[in-house]
């Protein structure tokens, strides 16, 4: 019996979700269907990042055990050929039989990219969020510069969410403006539910003018949701980064 | 009675080109549908360049001839909300009434991208061709310098084409790499059918050492077809900007 790490890349765009679920088509429901098809074992990944319906992924983390003999780093390229082409894997290997990714620590990295033109853009709209509003990417930058560090995000949390704290640690976020194209691009030890998607809501929110940058540290110190702006839409987060420490 | 400038951006994935085919979704043919319906005349529109069909573009051109009252730059606004998601227009404006795209000295640009990596990325699937094949960016560039200029490009061009003379001018036509994606970007005074493409395709055989940059005259001279490398396939490619001189 071995454990094997899956990084995944995949287009949320069809799929309700990482998570498995009864009657939807979800990341996990394809990458146990494929591997138990490939095995011919009954397969069930653990998911590093459960992200939500719509959301995209350069490398989210998956593991499972298997008895096969296929060395771990070949199954990537055998699953390729099973998996739907909207999901990859990009790379496989065996990692310690106790290694599970949600019990370790890790830093992961979002991006939320806007376009902010006239009209959208037809090549970017499924992976883009658009508004035609007029962004200020340097008022969302110094709104940015509150959130980073260890604070009890409450605020920036989903009320569905049942995370056990609510405390998290963000290193580094920074909005960066290419052409008509606006990046948020936030890394941190973990993110609770819609936490990142609320951050865009707000900055953008700060960006439009309605709110001043500096209004950032009441809404933290509110430990309220309604405190903070709206969740933005799910097309435009991407999660690029994962790396276990 | 009025000409109408339209510069229109579309994924081409949905699509079977630009040009109107019976029992087939196009481009023009949506344009003409839309606009139709918003200005209650039978419109036909003149496109400038007839992507083909899974081919992208940031500003292809189409003019068209109405009699409605309503300022040329607002037709824009009143046309996207009736076309598909797909297609956008950026800006729409009145021109001269003699004013044709297709025999007027222009500039176009096209994009041609290739991720070049183990395994394809979901999110760019749509828009760029994939090849694991290692390609060497510099070897490329080597080569498309001999492309640039006023040259007989009979050999650039699929057989079927009925163009009267094969004599294009390139400006400009630079290989480019950022990290996973090299991005071949062409600048000509126009281009022969699958001329793009067929250049790619070439560009990508040098890149991966199956023939020598040096040899390019030579396909040039030969002015034949099968001289060339194979078409690369259309979802690469991009028509990035367009000028009337």
């Amino acid at each position: 019996m071995k454990r094997v790490m899956l990084t995944v890349a995949y287009d949320g765009t069809a799929y309700s979700g990482f998570q498995v679920q009864e009657n939807a088509r979800t990341i996990e429901g394809e990458l146990n269907r494929c591997l138990s098809g490939l095995l011919s074992e009954d397969i069930k990944v653990i998911g590093a990042s459960r992200t939500d319906a719509g959301v995209h992924a350069l490398c989210n983390v998956a593991v499972f055990d298997t008895n096969v003999r296929m060395p771990g780093e070949k199954i990537s390229y055998a699953l390729n050929q099973r998996l739907p082409e909207d999901i990859r894997i990009r790379r496989s290997e065996e990692v310690e039989a106790d290694f599970h990714p949600r019990h370790c620590e890790s830093r992961k990295t979002y991006e939320y990219r806007i376009i902010n033109s006239q009209f959208p853009l037809p090549t970017k709209r499924l992976y883009t969020y658009f508004t035609y509003n007029p962004l200020d990417a340097g008022r969302m930058q110094t709104a940015a510069a509150y959130l980073v560090g260890r604070h009890d995000f409450k605020s920036f949390c989903s009320v569905a969410s049942q995370a056990e704290t609510t405390v998290r640690t963000i290193y580094d976020l920074q909005v960066e403006q290419e052409n008509e194209e606006i990046i948020i691009r936030v890394t941190g030890n973990g993110f609770l539910y819609n936490m990142v998607r609320i951050i865009a809501g707000t900055l953008m929110e700060i960006g439009k003018g309605r709110r001043e940058p500096e209004c950032v540290p009441d809404i933290i110190n509110a430990l309220d949701r309604t405190a903070a702006g709206p969740t933005a839409p799910a097309c435009g987060l991407m999660l690029t980064n994962y790396e276990f420490l």
